[in-house]
């Protein structure tokens, strides 16, 4: 049976109805500052908790219900005469259902502006004390909170005087993923400036919205975000039109923004299985769409789009002859949207901070029963040095580095050749090198001739250089370091092709 | 200054000579229960929380600290005159140092046959309250809830009289950091039994190692491994001989670990970036190797070789002819570990559960901003339906199933040609599937007479059949769904290829 609660909320949403519904059923409210005025304003009789425990609220509230008191009436087992018997001794009261919520930490670290005192002065000590007292005496004490759970909590003790066990045990739950939720915030904020990894790693989510499935439909899948920066990340992007965005949209979308982010001139990146199949930059959008497009007509079908100009209506009018997934810019114009919504199922996506990047942010890779931690990999170049007879032209150069930006965003072992900042061959994904630059040069439909070639890692052999030069490659952009790598080189020097070395690799997997 | 410590510890690791040391320094001691008598029994002089605080320590100690005594003199704001009137008035004395370790919830839920009511026994109430009280007024407390912290903050304390508000920010946050992954781990045993993802998702992990360094050799990186269940993974493995595993050898060795759990008879599986470059089923370890080998003898160089059966000394004379960076195995004859010794730097990983499953568990890809999250992909097929006139014969049959548990774990788009449980071509990572196939039949070395083919995924359009023809493929499984399944179909019919469908779709990316 409930008899006795205690309230003392952050969120008032409710509150006051809620109380007011425990009144009539007889159940004894306690509370504490401003919930107690507020109830009392409301004409819900509350019972100060100072009234209880016969400390006076002081130290700006620090310490009010951290009492034996409060925590015995809240943990005292009901079955155990032992138990019983102290609290009677201690004239301590059983309290029966306790509804709290926090104070606001996550809100006040997201206030612009905000100090490490006030961030610090909004951790709770006293709401998670008894919050988590509560839990553990799920057996016999109710917890709520979550103002979603006044009601069924009311029908419940309507019904039969007290909730069943199956829902204190879930909200015994929902209290431990709260106050973990809670705490690793805490710990991710007083932590942000710190290097490295600790000895454990607490990482907590909130839910953007469930999936109706995973990579594939069997599997079961939800799309969560972090807490707090979020600026050029698709969390934070605006769906003007469309279907809702899949498990492999979102995927493939954030391979497409990692890889724009590159690129200051206008660019177009088309992924399509996550690896790049078309890039391009231009003079202004069409242009760069009209290369990107043309970079590989066949493999952009159902790809997604990324760019980082305003699509216009000329663009929207040419998007709009092949089938594609989403297109994410910083914005669309009004005639463009006119464009597209005849197709109401392709999805499009604003996103005005789309040039953004994060500079400090971590990657994992879940493997069964552990993770692997990494920073992100936002370094392009060590260094560029020519390390050939025949140096690159200045355009070349351009596309050198053009084409190591996007093997970069390529699974490896991966290839890319490129002219005129325009992708002609792409290589995702192979076991052997030799095997991404055949691909590459075997699936395009372009003349290579003079084009430029990155690899994401070293050559061990020479045969790659022979192959790029039988199709017409004239520059080759690499990050060296290989024991052999002489080989290379003297097999450039042979065929006339210049070769740089960057010095930083890029697996990618 | 530090002028009192209240010290209640769980770990009584180095407890002792640490309050020795506090007593010498002038420290006053407080302390309770377990740690008071310990402390005593050392003849180091302690005052029991109980005498401060007025109340006795009762209901089985699950209230002792939980009082205004000891929350107020942590609490306290020590430049805050209203703060320290408080104080005098409630006769309370500042507490300057918290030492604190927590009742071992996880230790607990480690031990076989541990009942819901000893867990929850096990969820310490007080200790956290005063760990978060001290570690929200570390601007003039310290709190320590390591004992690796002990020597640190003696020495800090006999220089000066108090710790460094550096040193007390850091202890400050490994508090948070404690607490976060302790409530985190009673969220995930409370909530170990139910469906679905929450509002908020909240992850935690224990450090294995820091790794060289990530996918790259700028990337920072560490190996972090999920508290409780790890049979049959990575993490439980026993490393008998070689280099540190790189993360892209734990990346690898996980993808090749999770392809051979599909497999009952004797099974190597070959894996490099990712990809499996060989995979073979044979009567005993020996012949699938062997198998294993032939199918890609190019390509398996630098490769991960897993097992599920013991290597034996001829097996291993064998793998010895070719370069590998990691050999994982159920065990390892003795005769084959003295001939892997001869090569140094090859990773020997030994794990007994290799064949051990879970079945449910979540896999994640990390994207910008957000995190998305699924179930493993833990299935295979729905169905096995022959869509084609003419029938699989039975050996084909089973070569089919064995091709589409490969395929599954190839990255997409992908394809995979086997024959006698011994694949002969694989095409991964493609952004078209003809090209898949045009890749895997390309960079084959085998004759394809008469071989099987599996596609992770339907086929658009009837060119995946034609091309399989010509090579010599004689029968294809597929999941099917595609609105142009017919057309397949019929050419599949034409072509006297015998095709079935899965009803279940394999992306991996």
């Amino acid at each position: 049976m409930i008899k006795r609660a205690l309230i003392s909320v952050s969120d008032k949403t409710g509150i006051v109805d809620f109380a007011k519904e425990l009144v009539k059923l007889g159940i004894e409210i306690l509370s504490t500052g401003g919930t107690a005025k507020l109830l009392r304003d409301a004409e819900v009789n509350a019972i100060d908790v100072s009234d209880v425990t016969g400390f006076p609220e002081c130290l700006d509230g620090r310490v009010k219900t951290l009492h034996p008191a409060v925590h015995g009436g809240i943990l005292a087992i009901r079955d155990n005469e032992e138990h019983q018997k102290t609290l009677q001794q201690q004239n301590i009261t059983p309290i029966d259902l306790v509804v709290i919520n926090l104070y606001p930490f996550k809100e006040t670290i997201l206030k612009e502006g905000v100090t490490m005192e006030e961030a610090i002065e909004n951790i709770d000590i006293g709401g998670p004390a008894m919050l988590r007292s509560a839990a553990k005496n799920h057996k016999f004490v109710t917890v709520v909170t979550d103002p979603r759970d006044y009601e069924k909590v009311l029908e419940e003790v309507r019904e039969k005087g007290n909730t069943a066990f199956e829902t204190r045990y879930d909200l015994a739950l929902k209290v431990f993923q709260h106050t973990s939720h809670y705490d690793t915030l805490i710990a991710a904020y007083l932590g942000k400036d710190k290097e490295g990894f600790g000895d454990t790693l607490t990482l907590t989510y909130e839910k953007v919205q469930d999936l109706r499935y995973g990579e594939n439909p069997h599997q079961q899948a939800v799309f969560y975000r972090e807490v707090g920066f979020q600026a050029g990340t698709l969390v934070e992007g605006v769906q003007l039109q469309g279907k809702e965005l899949s498990f492999n949209n979102i995927n493939d979308a954030n391979g497409a923004l990692e890889l724009l982010k590159e690129f200051e001139e206008p660019t177009v990146v088309a992924i399509k299985h996550t690896n790049p199949c078309g890039v391009a930059s231009g003079k202004d959008i069409y242009e760069a769409y009209s290369k990107a497009f043309e970079a590989d007509p066949l493999s952009i079908f159902g790809g997604i789009i990324a760019t980082n100009q305003v699509i216009d209506g000329r663009t929207a009018e040419k998007m709009q002859d092949v089938f594609l997934e989403v297109i994410i810019a910083p914005d669309f114009t009004e005639e463009a949207l006119r464009i597209f919504s005849d197709k109401q199922n392709l999805r499009l996506i604003k996103l005005s901070n789309i040039t953004v990047k994060k500079q400090k942010a971590i990657d994992m890779k879940k493997v069964a029963g552990g993770l692997l931690i990494q920073d992100i990999n936002k370094n392009l170049m060590q260094e560029i040095e020519t390390v050939t007879e025949k140096k690159p032209t200045e355009e070349m150069m351009e596309d050198l580095v053009f084409a190591f930006k996007i093997v970069k965003h390529v699974k490896s072992n991966a290839i890319v050749l490129v002219k005129d900042k325009q992708t002609l061959a792409v290589g995702p994904g192979q076991t052997s090198r030799i095997w991404a630059l055949q691909n590459a040069i075997k699936n395009s439909t372009h003349n290579l001739e003079g084009s430029v070639l990155a690899s994401d890692a070293f050559f061990p052999f020479s045969d790659c250089v022979e192959a790029a030069f039988k199709a017409g490659v004239k520059a080759i952009i690499q990050p060296g370091g290989s024991l052999n790598d002489k080989v290379s080189i003297e097999a450039c020097n042979e065929q006339g092709i210049a070769m740089v070395f960057t010095g930083m690799r890029h697996f990618k997997h």
